[in-house]
């Protein structure tokens, strides 16, 4: 059938599972076709092509709601609902979102971005349906990566206590983005190598129906192995202890056997979790043999050779970073690398090549990952603990409470900060500086380019009193050449990279080449301009900062981060409390609103933090220097 | 023995268990009569008298590390670490530490307030043994109520993972700070009564042995019933499945029954993790017989009739809080409560006898507290979420993804916000508006009194455009006459409570007083300073700001809060971007520094947020507004 001619998935009710199966197949086709162009998350999606549909023909959406945790792997969910036309806009800027978005569709209940809010956001659904009287179902689909976050355990536990009717459908397919790591992990395996759940059961209430009695001991053991059949095994005894009815593990490519399963949990009463072993990548080969991850993410590809298309240019900060992790540790044994489930993201596999012992990937789980941070340093270890920009969000109390409460010397390599373009909204890395700046202890970097990067990841390292971040971009560095030797950079000194009495242009890092851009824009007009690396963001280079305040230079801040909170609100603080009420300073930053998908450089267009603005901007506080001098 | 003449903990090692017993008693009545005066948290150190003495005698602190969850339960270690004498002190500025203390002592490994961090902390400081190749012991000691925090069971799925040496004491005590939440309590409440683990293990294996051989299919079941013995009935088995050892219950109560266990796990290999099943308040009845909880950390008390000291006064916020929700929820079906196990503390007890089904209790779980109400409010409720400020943190990356982002109608009724006194720097209130003004759709609001804040809790709740949150102090509110009816006051809009043309207070929430007595000593001086209540801290009050900037009015801005991010810079930002570079500001707030614990005048004396002071710094303004004019 043409998938473009789907409305909504009403379609599917009549099918049959030979129907199904051939719309299986027609999917995976226009997915390994599409995104071979535009690029997105392939894996994941040729994955979950048959549970979508067995859940799309035995619920009724929107009316029952779907939460696709992560949200990734909403794609067949999204053609199934009348959204395969826009797959040639996918993740591009005004086009289709790569996760699951209210405003595109009413089939799309609940936003996601980060992992394991599902559960949680279905409990509130569940609780709000029950207060209300209605009776839709509420179906939460859940990797076995994001179940280890702690918040779906929190969600888990709430569930089981509260007996609500609800239907997890976890999506276990052995790797979520990194191979998997924990104990948790582990137990998951052996669910799936258990066999048949009922006939180990069958086994066993054969053997205590056959036992000859033997006085009271007998009846007493029996009983209570009768009362524990449940728990019997090592199948669904985790689920079934936090009081889930546990289906499974049902084989995630069966339509049948999936749809019998759901069909039976639609009609059980209470919480029920249906475990589905699922492939990723199932019916492409080069992402079905993915071992390193690759095809969970990623850009375009040639269809028949299953070559990623590579675009060349400079190595990336996640390689500067490994490099340099590399070369520190050589030297110091107290160093040790933290990852929250991102070890091929952030270029840790590579160090993990020469320092196995001493790189921990701890799953997702940011909040231990932090906190863990402070203990190894404690103990007089240099943990650098390596994260996302919008997942360092999540270990936000750990921060405050553990580490910079303590002074702990840890190193934040605080990866993908700034834009991060086509993973949209939930993924942007622009709050860390209004997160991070207000906490005592707290120092804040950040490298104008690569080469600077590894002095300053160095320099953190070097550090001896607390906390440092070292905050970085998405992506490929701008091609300088890189120093042999690492460096240590002062703390609280900036850079002045072009001379210029009329105004100053403070700004760091992705934003220095664009404000190098606008000073030669501004000089084709006549006006002279500053522009300083402001690379240490917290502390700021007082110094500085007086003497352009005292000099009457108007000063223009420039970032790729929120306005509130942020370094130009960090320089307007100082600047009133040394008393210099009268310095100008205009701020250049990321408004008060959510950032949708785009690329970078449109995106920046968009929100105005181009060399164009910025030398208008500039140019328009240059008159006010004059009239009060 | 005479406790203030322990040095450090080495005299237990000789001690027979009569003569531990005998020390239990001393310093069970050393603890009753101390916190009679002081206050403090009575109810879990009666509990953890022996757990403690059996551990400081196996174990050799400081080597060997104890990390003490939360961290309330340290007394006793502090007692035996040589600092009885300074229980007088207990919780007053300079004073002993209610939680551990680094700079206290070196016997305190891990500083606590926040739970759920100790087996993080713990798992770091395993890796940094074993990479170091020392042989020092960890003993995390964690509550039943800390465990069902997400990040402890991060902590247990990596430890489990990771198979190192670690003791775990999961100190149960049935009842954490509120009554237990979700299917963990419940697990843990079936272990408790499971009676012998290896009595029913014993059963089964005769059980097996007798029973005669039927073909193929018995042997194996039998097999299958052998390999899984160990996960048999439901005593530990869930910690097994995670991969530890474990141990009990064991009576926390009964030293040679815990040093016997003790002893067993610290030759152990692997993670072990020993339930010890204890009583809160053991051995003083007022406090065992606790069942509201207010024997868990309270203020002076009479030991005879354990009649608790009520200081006179007017009605807490809690109070109000608890009358206003009931009041919105008469007339409003939406409103359902939400609160991370603090049902007492924030009041919403009172809310749940007139409305049980619509007040949900997660657990120590914010993460979750905050996604579930995203949850609620997206299929149409109103959910108000009560939590305290140093708690939210733990919310943040829900607040940012969840919440705000998708433009939930979430009331965030911050309580204790500012400073809390007592319990110090983990827990002072003084970060939100900080993390939360960066926020897109978030709105913030703080109330000058008891009776602006219902009508503030009214006003958030009756909008129905996104997040917002009402930040309200720990504690007594002013005893102001309260209003009848509830009434909605406009976001944004500003109150001037004293007119003067001199110089501007802007301020909100606890600061208002101090304002007000500010400008009376200001007019003593012959000073005219106008005192603005800035109830709306997002949005600001821009005609406000716009007027006096204009006017050439010099502003000082004063807040029981951080002044990095905090609501003065908020002022200062829009200043500058509407172009009133000139406007003086300045900032009265909390400095970039941890606020330890003492009482609220004394810390906000030591820091300068006093009418003296606040007087000082606006005197200092007016001059330079003469000057310019």
């Amino acid at each position: 059938m043409d998938l473009m001619d789907i409305q909504n998935p009403a379609f599917l009710k009549d099918m049959t599972d030979e129907q199904l199966d051939s719309l299986a197949q027609d999917i995976r086709s226009f997915l390994i076709d599409k995104l071979s162009v535009t690029g997105g998350h392939l894996g994941p999606n040729l994955g979950v092509v048959e549970l979508t549909l067995a859940l799309h023909q035995i619920y009724d959406s929107p009316k029952d709601k779907f939460l696709f945790d992560v949200g990734h792997q909403a794609y067949v969910h999204k053609i199934l609902t009348g959204r395969a036309d826009q797959f040639d806009t996918l993740r591009q800027f005004k086009g289709l979102c790569g996760f699951p978005k209210r405003s595109e569709s009413e089939h799309d209940a609940w936003e996601t971005g980060h992992s394991s809010t599902s559960l949680s956001g279905a409990a509130g659904m569940t609780l709000a349906r029950d207060l209300k009287g209605t009776d839709e179902h509420i179906i939460p689909i859940i990797g076995d990566g994001a179940l280890t976050g702690g918040m779906a355990m929190e969600a888990l536990n709430h569930l089981g206590h509260e007996q609500r009717d609800i239907t997890i459908i976890l999506n276990d397919n052995e790797m979520s983005i990194a191979p998997n790591v924990g104990a948790m992990h582990n137990m998951l395996g052996r669910m799936r190598t258990a066999g048949s759940y009922q006939k180990a059961k069958d086994d066993l209430e054969m053997l205590i129906r056959r036992v000859p009695a033997f006085g009271g001991r007998l009846a007493d053991a029996a009983e209570r192995v009768k009362d524990s059949l449940k728990y019997l095994l090592v199948s669904g005894m985790f689920f079934e202890e936090l009081g889930f009815t546990y289906l499974g593990p049902v084989d995630g490519h069966d339509l049948s056997d999936l749809k019998s399963n759901i069909n039976y949990a639609k009609k059980t009463h209470g919480p029920v979790l249906i475990h589905v072993v699922t492939k990723k990548g199932k019916g492409y080969a080069p992402a079905e043999n993915d071992a390193k991850g690759t095809w969970h993410g990623l850009g375009p590809y040639k269809i028949e050779s299953g070559e990623v298309v590579k675009k060349p240019g400079p190595p990336g900060y996640s390689s500067i970073f490994a490099e340099t992790m590399k070369t520190i540790a050589r030297s110091d044994k107290r160093m040790v690398a933290v990852t929250p489930a991102m070890p091929n993201g952030s270029g840790l596999d590579k160090f993990a090549k020469e320092f196995p012992e001493r790189m921990f990937d701890v799953g997702i789980a940011e909040q231990h990952a932090t906190t863990m941070s402070a203990g190894l340093a404690l103990q007089g270890m240099k943990p650098v603990l390596a994260i996302y920009s919008t997942f360092m969000q999540r270990g936000y109390d750990q921060l405050v409470h553990d580490v910079c409460r303590q002074n702990a010397n840890v190193v934040f390599a605080i990866d993908r900060a700034g834009l991060v373009g086509a993973d949209g909204e939930t993924h942007q890395g622009v709050f860390d500086i209004s997160y991070m700046r207000h906490l005592p202890n707290m120092k804040i970097l950040s490298p104008k380019d690569e080469n600077e990067f590894q002095h300053l990841l160095y320099t953190a390292f070097q550090n001896e009193d607390g906390p440092t971040a070292v905050r970085y971009p998405r992506g490929a560095g701008l091609g300088v050449e890189m120093d042999d030797e690492l460096k240590e950079l002062p703390f609280g000194k900036w850079e002045t990279l072009r001379e210029g009495k009329d105004v100053s242009i403070l700004t760091f890092g992705t934003m220095v080449p664009t404000a190098l851009e606008a000073c030669d824009l501004l000089k084709s007009r006549g006006i002279e301009a500053e522009v300083v690396n402001a690379r240490s963001i917290k502390p700021l280079d007082e110094e500085k900062l007086n003497q352009l305040a005292d000099s009457g230079t108007p000063i223009v801040t420039l970032e790729e981060h929120a306005l509130l909170g942020g370094f130009g609100s960090a320089v307007l603080e100082y600047l009133h409390e040394s008393g210099r009420h009268s310095a100008v300073v205009d701020r250049m930053g990321i408004p008060d609103w959510y950032i949708e998908h785009g690329s970078i450089p449109k995106l920046l267009e968009e929100i105005g933090l181009t060399a164009e603005k910025t030398a208008e901007r500039a140019a328009a506080q240059v008159p006010k220097k004059q009239k009060r001098a």
